[in-house]
This record gives C-alpha cells, sequence and structure tokens, in this order.
C-alpha cells in the first residue's frame, strides 16, 4: 500500500499516519518526494483498511498494491481450473471450447424446446441453456415458468445427454435448482448479490457467472472471489458485454479483451455470451467468433425454435436453420483452435 | 409503436409485419417515406412483443412511443406522492426536504452510534440511516452486524425519535427488517433483484431505492414500476451516481440532472446521497446543496463519530464536528428553499 | 513513481529496473513486499518516460504520483486567478459568478441577435456568446456566418457593452477571432486540439477551453497547461457535460462535481454551461442554479429571440421571456452566493 | 420523422406543429395513439429541424427514422468502396486484410526507423505508419520530430517500397503531409475537427479517420461524410477503442463490433487498431486476431526498435522479434480468412 500526502500537507499529519501504520504492526518507510511525499506500507495488509487512511487528514490518495482478489487469481493458483462434469465434458485451460444454446426462457411448448436441443445436440454442443426464472426489467414481461420450466429442461436432458444450464435469482431458490441443473448461472444483473453468492459458495454445483454491465474486471473477479472463498471452486466467469454510451446498434458493448486478461491473471475458465451483449441476430457470428480466437473456452448464444414468437428475447435468438450454420462455421474454427492448442500452435 | 423497415426490405417481408399485427387485432398504418418504409401500430400494444417484430427479416428498428412504467409515471398520476411517517415526518412534493444520516454500517461500539443519532436529533435530521446488512464488493471486507445492528438502530431511534432506514438484502431478511426499520432501502447493487423488488411490493413500509451505477433512467423508474404493481405504492427513489470514465477523483458521477427529470416525469419522491456517489468527503456539501437547490426531496449522507476508524467508508463519512458545520448548511438552504416553496417561488 | 513488479517477475528483471532508474540520474528505493515488489524512484522524474518502464518485462504496473500539469494546479499556485476585462468585469475566485448568454449560432437576422443582446444586458449579464464558426457533426447542417457573424457580435457589442464570446476552430482562423472578440472557446471537439491549443497559447486575449465529452479532469486541466505553459494565463474552463450511457433524456451527464474538485485542485475559474451538456431547456434554470451553488464562476447557456426557427440547437435554447425569468432566478441566487461569499460565509 | 407529443399536450400544440410541417411543404399524419399523439411527416425532410420542433411546446419527443449519413451508407452506395494504391495494393471489400505497423512517433533515430520497414516488409506487411507530429496529452511530452519526421519515412519507403500512413494534425499541415504521405491519418481527438474534415475532403490522397473515444458508430460516419460530401471518396475507417469506465487493465474499451456493423450499413473498409485501445503488449495478437476474424479489412499495430527507449507509448509496442512472431500469427489468420473468402467460405 502507498499512501500520498497532499502537497500541503504538514508534519503532524504525515506524523499521525505513520503511527496509524506502525500501531496496527506495520513498518511504514517514508519517501520525501521533491514535491509530494508518500509513506510506503509494509508488512500484511489484510487487516489494514485502505479507506480509513484516505480519509485521515493531509492524506492524497490511498494506491493498493495488491489485488484484493486471491483465490481466483493466478499469482495463488498458477495451473488453470478445469471443470468436469459427470458424462465427460470439461470447460477450461486447454481444453476445446464448448457451446451452450438454448432460448432466453423455457416456455410452455415442451416439443420446441425439444427441437433446440435436439439440433444442438446435433451439432455437437454439450449445454443446453434456458430460463426458469426470469429477470425482466419491466414488471409487465414474462416471469418465467418456474419449476414447469425445469422439469422441462431435465426432460430435454434425459433425451439428448445434454448437460443444463440455467439461472438462479433468490437464495431461496438454490436447492430446488440444485434438483434440475447442471450449472447455476448468476445473472449479470446479480452479479453483486453478495447473500446469493455467499450461498452459492456452500453448494458444489459448477456456478457460472455473468459480468454485471457496470462492472470492472476486478469486481467480476472478486464476486467469484465470493464463491471460491465460501468454498466452491467450481465457477465458470461469463464476459456478456457492459455498459457503453452508443446503443443505437448494440445493447451493449462486447469486451472481449476481458477474455486474454482475465486468462492471464486468474485461472478461472471465462467464456463468452455474444447474443445478449449485442442483442443483434447478425452479430452472434462474428462476434462468437472474435471471442473463441482471442481464448475463449466456450460461447454461450440464444437459439428458439420460433424466434418471432418467442416470449423474450426474440430479436438476438436465431431460428433452428440459421443456428445450424452458425455452429457449423463456430465448430469449423472451434477445430482449428483445439488442434493448435494440442499442437503448442 | 413505429416499426422502420430496412432500405432494402421486399414487398413481402412488409406484408408478412402487417399480418403479424392485424393478426392480434391492431391496425398497422403504413407509411411509404422516399427512403424508408414505416408501419404505425395503433391500438392496445401491451401484447405486443417488440423484440419479435425487430426480429423479423427486413424490420431495421422499432420504436416503442409509449413509456413501459405506468404507475409511476406522472402522466398516470399527475400529483405528487407523498409519503407520511407516523411521527409526522412527510416526504416528497412540496414537502421540506429532510435529511437522513448516519454512519454506512453500524459497529460493536453502540455510544458511537447514539452520539452520532443525538447529533443528528440535534441539528433537526429525521432519519438515521446505518446498514446491518452490508453489501461488499470483496468477500474479505466486514459484512455487517445483521440483527444486532438492527436492535443499535431499533434503540437509538427510541432515545432520539429518529425515523430508521436500513439496507434490506435477501427476500429472506424482510420479515426481520420489518420489525426493526421504517424504511426498507434496496442498495444500487440490487435495483435490478426483481425477486426482492417483487416481495418488496407485498410490504406496506416505505422502500427506498437507489439507482443502480448502471441504470438508465427508464430502468430506475422500472424497479420501482415493480414495487407499486405488486401493491407498495410508498417508494422513495434515491440519485447516487452513475458509472463514469473518470475515477481519479470520484468513485461515479452524480446525476443531479435526474432528479429534475425524474420530477417532471414521476410524481414519486427523489431524494439524493452525495456520500457514495463521490466517496470524497469535501464534496458532501457543494454536491449536497446542489442537488437541494435543483428540487431534491431530501438528501441521505454519512455521518461516522470516528471516521478513522470506521469499518467501512472512512473516507466519504463526516465526523461529529464536520457534519453539524455542514448540516448547518443544508438548513440554511433548506429554509430558503421551503420559504420559496410555501410562497410560490 | 511507484513500480510495481509482477508476482512470478526475477532478480533480473527487478535489477534491469533499477538499473534504468540510477542511469538517469535518479534513486530507486526497492521495497519487497510479502506478495509483490515495488520500486520507488526519488529525484526529478520529469525526464522520466513512465510508459517505456511499463514496458519493462517484469512490470505489472507504473503508479504516477505527481500529477503531469504543474503551472494550472494549485499546488504550483495557491491563489485564485481572476481574469480582468477592461470594462471592469472579473471572473474567477470570490468575484460576483458572471452570466454568459446568446445564441448557439449567429444568423443573418442581425435585430434578431440585437433582441438577445439587449435583454442580456438589461438582465445584468456581463457576455454575448454566439457562433459564427460552427463545429456541426453533420456536414449538410448550418456551418456558420463566419466573418459576417463577428461582425454582428461586434456591432452587439458596440451597442450594449456586453464582452464577446466567441469560437476559434482553427489555427488560420485565430487573428481574424481577436479583432471582434473578447474570449476565444475552444469547443469540446477540440479540446485536444493540440495545434490549436499551442497556438492560443502564444497570444493574450482570454481563452475558455469547454470540456471534451469523454476527458477526465487531468485531461481538461491538461488541456489548460497547454495554453498556461506556451505563455497565456488566461484560461477559464467550462463544464458541459460528459458522455454517459442514457441518453433517453439528455444528450450528456452534467458532472457538477467538476466545479468542486477543479476548484480545489487548480487556480482557474471554472464555469458551466447547462444547455450543451442537457439538450432540454426545461433543464437549464435546475442545473444552472445547482453549479452556481457547487461554486461556478459563472454560466453560459442559450437564448435565441425566436428558438423554433434557429438553424441550431434550438430544442435547448431559451426564448426572450423565458430568458428573463430564468435570468431572474439565477440573479437571486447570485445575489445571495455573492453576499455569503464577500461575508465570508 | 415521427413526432411524438407530451400526453398532456392540447390541441392547439398539436395544430402548431403539423402547420409548422405543412407549412414547408411536407405532408403530416396523425395518429391519435391511446395515451400518445403522434405525428409522422412524409416527404423529403433535408430541410426540416428536429431540433426547433422538439423545442415546440406539447412535444416529447422527435424520432429521426432516415440516417443523416448518405454518401458513406450501404444505402446509397451498395458495392463495397475498395482503395487501390499506385503499387498495387487494395484496402477494403473482399481484398486481403492488410498489415499497417510502425513506431508510434518517428525518432531521430533513422536506422532504428528502417530497422522496422524492414522488418514489416519481410513479413508482408503493406504500410509503415508513425507520427511526425504528435499529439500528446500533456504539453511536456515529445510532441514529434515534424518535417524531418515525413522525410525519415519517405526515404524508408523508398528502401522498402512500403506505403507511408501518418498522421495530420492541423489544415496548414495538409500540403507539406501529401508531399511524402500515402495516406493521412486523422487522429482519434481530431475526429470532429471539421475544419480538418472539410480541407481534407478537397485533396485526393486516402484519409484514414480514426474513431474518437466517445463517438458513436453515427457520429463516426458523420465525420466520414464530411470528407467524402467534400469531394474525397477514398476513406478507410480505423476503430481504436472507446472509453469505458474500466481503466485498471485497458486504456480504452476496443468496440470489435464496429466491425460487422460497420461492414453492414457503410461500404467503407474499417480496420483495427489494437495498440492503442489497449495499451498492452500483451493484448495485440489475441485482440488483432480477434478484430481480422470479424471482418477488419486490416490491422494498424505499434512495432518498434527498442520500446524500452521509445519516445511515446513503449508499453504498448511490440519489438521487432515480438513483431515477427505476432506478424506470423497474424499472417496465417489472414491466409485462411482470404482462402475462405476468395471461396465464398
Amino acid at each position: 500500500m502507498i499512501i500520498v500526502m497532499e502537497h500541503n500537507s504538514t508534519r503532524e499529519q504525515l506524523d499521525r499516519v505513520v503511527k496509524y501504520i506502525e500501531n496496527r504492526g506495520l513498518k511504514a518507510q517514508i519517501n520525501n518526494g521533491t514535491v509530494l511525499d508518500v509513506v510506503a506500507v509494509l508488512g500484511d495488509k489484510t487487516q489494514l483498511n485502505a479507506e480509513s487512511i484516505a480519509a485521515m487528514d493531509g492524506v492524497y490518495e490511498v494506491k493498493k498494491i495488491q489485488e484484493p482478489y486471491k483465490l481466483v487469481s493466478r499469482a495463488a493458483h498458477p495451473e488453470d481450473t478445469v471443470i468436469s462434469f459427470p458424462n465427460g465434458v470439461k470447460v477450461g485451460g486447454l481444453e476445446r471450447p464448448v457451446l451452450m444454446v438454448g432460448p432466453c426462457s423455457v416456455e410452455k411448448d415442451f416439443e420446441g424446446l425439444l427441437k433446440v436441443a435436439t439440433a444442438a445436440k446435433e451439432m455437437g454442443c454439450q449445454f443446453l441453456r434456458g430460463g426458469a426464472f426470469k429477470p425482466r426489467t419491466s414488471p409487465y414481461d414474462f416471469q418465467g415458468l418456474e419449476e414447469k420450466g425445469l422439469q422441462y429442461l431435465a426432460q430435454a436432458r434425459e433425451k439428448t445427454g445434454l448437460l443444463v444450464v440455467t439461472e438462479v435469482m433468490d437464495t431461496m431458490d438454490i436447492a430446488l435448482l440444485c434438483k434440475y441443473a447442471d450449472v447455476l448461472q448468476v445473472g449479470a444483473r446479480n452479479m453483486q448479490n453478495f447473500k446469493l453468492l455467499k450461498a452459492l459458495g456452500r453448494i458444489k454445483k459448477p456456478i457460472m457467472i455473468k459480468r454485471g454491465p457496470a462492472a470492472t474486471i476486478k469486481e467480476f473477479l472478486l464476486a467469484a472471489e465470493y464463491v471460491v472463498s465460501n468454498g466452491n471452486p467450481n465457477v465458470i466467469l461469463c464476459e456478456r458485454g457492459v455498459k457503453g454510451f452508443d446503443n443505437q446498434f448494440t445493447r451493449n458493448v462486447l469486451d472481449i479483451s476481458a477474455v486474454p486478461i482475465i486468462r492471464k491473471y486468474s485461472h478461472l475458465p471465462i467464456i463468452v455470451d455474444p447474443s445478449h451483449a449485442t442483442g443483434k441476430r447478425f452479430l452472434i457470428e462474428p462476434m462468437g467468433k472474435a471471442a473463441l480466437i482471442s481464448g475463449a473456452h466456450g460461447l454461450m448464444f440464444e437459439v428458439h425454435h420460433d424466434p418471432d414468437n418467442a416470449l423474450c428475447d426474440g430479436a438476438q435468438s436465431l431460428n433452428i436453420e440459421q443456428f445450424k450454420e452458425t455452429a457449423k462455421a463456430f465448430n469449423k474454427l472451434i477445430g482449428r483452435i483445439d488442434y493448435d492448442n494440442k499442437n503448442n500452435k
């Protein structure tokens, strides 16, 4: 930790800062600069409150050196986390990138869901996604089939062998979701619902956390740290776009640089959702390919058997025919990437 | 609803859109522009899915005309909502702006809390705020005293007569919080925790919703719509800063224009929190005054009896002496505003 | 300057960094942390290139301690800059806040301009603003009357005694503008047109720099530093809104916190333009008042004699009647602020 | 154009809007909605001022249907623009993507520049980039070699056959730059320097416009429209990152979705600069690949013979060895893309 003093701070203010640090068993090293004085703090800073120091008179700024996340950082855990499922599917590291597809929400028409799942299986996808509990910005929009939707997903899994990913919105629903799902997804709007994250740390199911639209990469990794530090190391991250200033063509800005950054500084798998980020069908293929080639461990995107009549997010869903064409393009690229990964580039 | 067709859309695509609309009992009015064709939809659009139409081939863009929020809009409810508390305090409309103060989190030292509450009462504040359940970005930060904290707040209320505002983080805690608090606050990070919002719609306690750091004003009003449409009309909005690109001096950009905008388009009370938005002590007074003069129904800001040793957000808390001086400045301005309001400017 | 090494950096990499620093005549102080090594650089860092060091192998991050602006910082120049005009008007410090008003662009109808100027004089304003050279996002929009417009402004000055503020868009036009204007304004889109800023540093006329919509406060102050370091100390800053993610109600987010921040860290005057930031007529009064009460040295806003037929930015211009009412409200507040300033609060 | 009236607008206000439209020779079609009245304007709207209408009493919002750019839109010009250089190099359409490399700024050491140019030629690059006039945020940073730098670039061209790209900062320098450069680059900070754009429309050299860090795609295309509508159709666009809220790891957010969007709605070539957007060496390869696979017509990135001692932007420059490895990876991908393009996927 580095403490920068105001240019007109007094000797007394500096002494008070130093005393504060030494009282907590740490060492304060003073660097008198030509313009500003700087105090470096040496020792274990976990018990030190940066904000309290920032509040002391005469302090201009406190710069933290050590990242506040630990368990999810590559510094603490150099080898990649690879999450293995009972059916042999693996996510992370140098494993073949995966595809997670399905409708935004599970609807009453089970046959429609089955059509999507069957096509997904046929195209080599590993996961079926679909919301049973739906977070909707407006209270007047469709809110999901709830348990009925979970049962449909489980039935589709039985028929196809696909793994099921679905969203958890409340601590009260965790037990129910664990009965039906293989991966519990934390939605972007819940990324800092800390009660939920803690509760998910106490189960063993893999958790997929979507990046909040205003979350920095540090905040994103700290959300994962909540789950891991509470006991569940099986976390998959999912980039899905951040808030930008231009929403004429896309809902959010897909931050593809998050992929190589997270792969460098964390060991957790990171996948990308090009559907929600962009909100546009024609962007799924180019943005999905961009994510894969930059190192994503997989893609999640929306497919609906009848997008024109979907109860949510029709505009960004592919129909089954479009899906097959897109999946073919992704599979071709995934094959090349997998080949390069296996053959050391 | 206005549907804009692509410049190279076909007659068949246009016909399909028109048929889709007419099949739902609505009227489609076609305007053939010099460059683009436009379809206006007339009738009750609540059952129409804009995203499905946007997904149809040949459609460039769908523009919604009617705002998706209803109950919270001034169009539906022209007179101001004023929330009245049993002790006679009122929030909203042309009532005298209120002050809500207290520590970021309630800590073990009850005497400290009482010092703050006593000073608040002395300076004419109406509300004591303090977190018992704390949302913290890092799992390693202090997470709150939980029920013990609520008891402390209730004791401070007993001794001072101040009303208590505290944060609810999970549907499971609502009943407990209702025992102790006068206003339940939804934190910025939970602004789109829709399960929580719905559950809060089923109680009668006033709810204060903080604006999410990436929430548009429309999304902010829709969060309130969740509570109101589920049965609880007692909602206070709270602007607390939005995510910006410059975080050298402030954590967020306090969007003061939200105050006059919300007063124009909604009837709900809107207060402002200059502490969290800026994260800096020296900005509380100028930004608090700016909020009041632009029409805010109150301010919420942080006061701690010993900010240097606060367990959270010390840097932005005033100590009791600073608080008294700031409250004096606010009271002077509130007096002038109240005078102007009562005397029709 | 503080150099933070990667957690897995080697001894050789650290040595190379130290040698790089010592070769430039500076002192490197190594702090071996429990997790990361940190190198503090002592001495005159003006010749040191932070980016080069950041690029060295094993370096995680370089944190600069000293602000890169000097002449415009309060550290270097503690007393406020007050800009005095020949007619006795003063801008800055504790002087009475000023009002700058006029149409977005000067148009062919000179009588219209004169009506605005006369009303401005009547209401106690000090400056007439109006564009002769207009920056327009679209090449098909009205581009300004050029020299004719400048002559109109000068004629209006002659008749009213108001000072003239107008925008300079190109180094080639500086000499011409100096003939007619009292303050040369650098538009938001030119805030980092460094050739222009340098050229304006070589004249003596006061320069008003508008904040770029994506400029941090540091970048804003560095733009001023360009002018001041080239020889012209007469700079006024103007906050006019920054790019945000919500443009349903406003074009930009007016960052009022920039006012108290700039007054704390710089000695230059800072005024606020609530017209361009918000783009809405009904927001001029509440946001103008918010700016004044937070410490702004003045306001600039748009008035047009016939906004419905204005060639640019009609939606945000007040007509003369609205202007008089708004100016009355501002004058009332300015009177109170001036009284408080003169009487030490 | 669609005009939405306020929910409480009067019949008189509506009539006034209709009269305003009809007075300008256009047709107003009124749709009385269940909640809001809407007026559709039919006819040639180029002479209609949306902002004036938005300012009329009773108007809630004006929605433009037709895009304000024309010449650069694919609607007006369906086939791709391909820019051909005398040496046979082509940029745009389905041509093989190009590579533009070189130092951020040209420095005194000509041999260093030549090393970079030679390596670039060897790796099959088509363009040498380098700044002679440098826009620098701080006035104390290196400002460029000016004409000397241009001469160096021209000499390097002579020896290698590479085409030269360099930045123009001021209308006064255009003639000089035309003597030496093959492509004149407009920097991100000058994207809305309209005087400069107009002047560049009057020459014939290809112009490369970098996207401003706060520019929407529409504003970006309108900047190009300035050049094209003034007579120069040879414009290349360059995405280089937009301002985001997280600058811990990257300077800007590289908006890769701009590539497929611009390819869909404009016919101009679009290339991507992964160096400036990210500011980090390790991100050049993954982000460059992501740009190429999403459809970019080329990449521009920084290479320096001695990045540790570069006078600007060392941290983001590759050294020659790193460059060769990266170019090899890009060439492999470009080969595959070119193959797919030529063979219809």
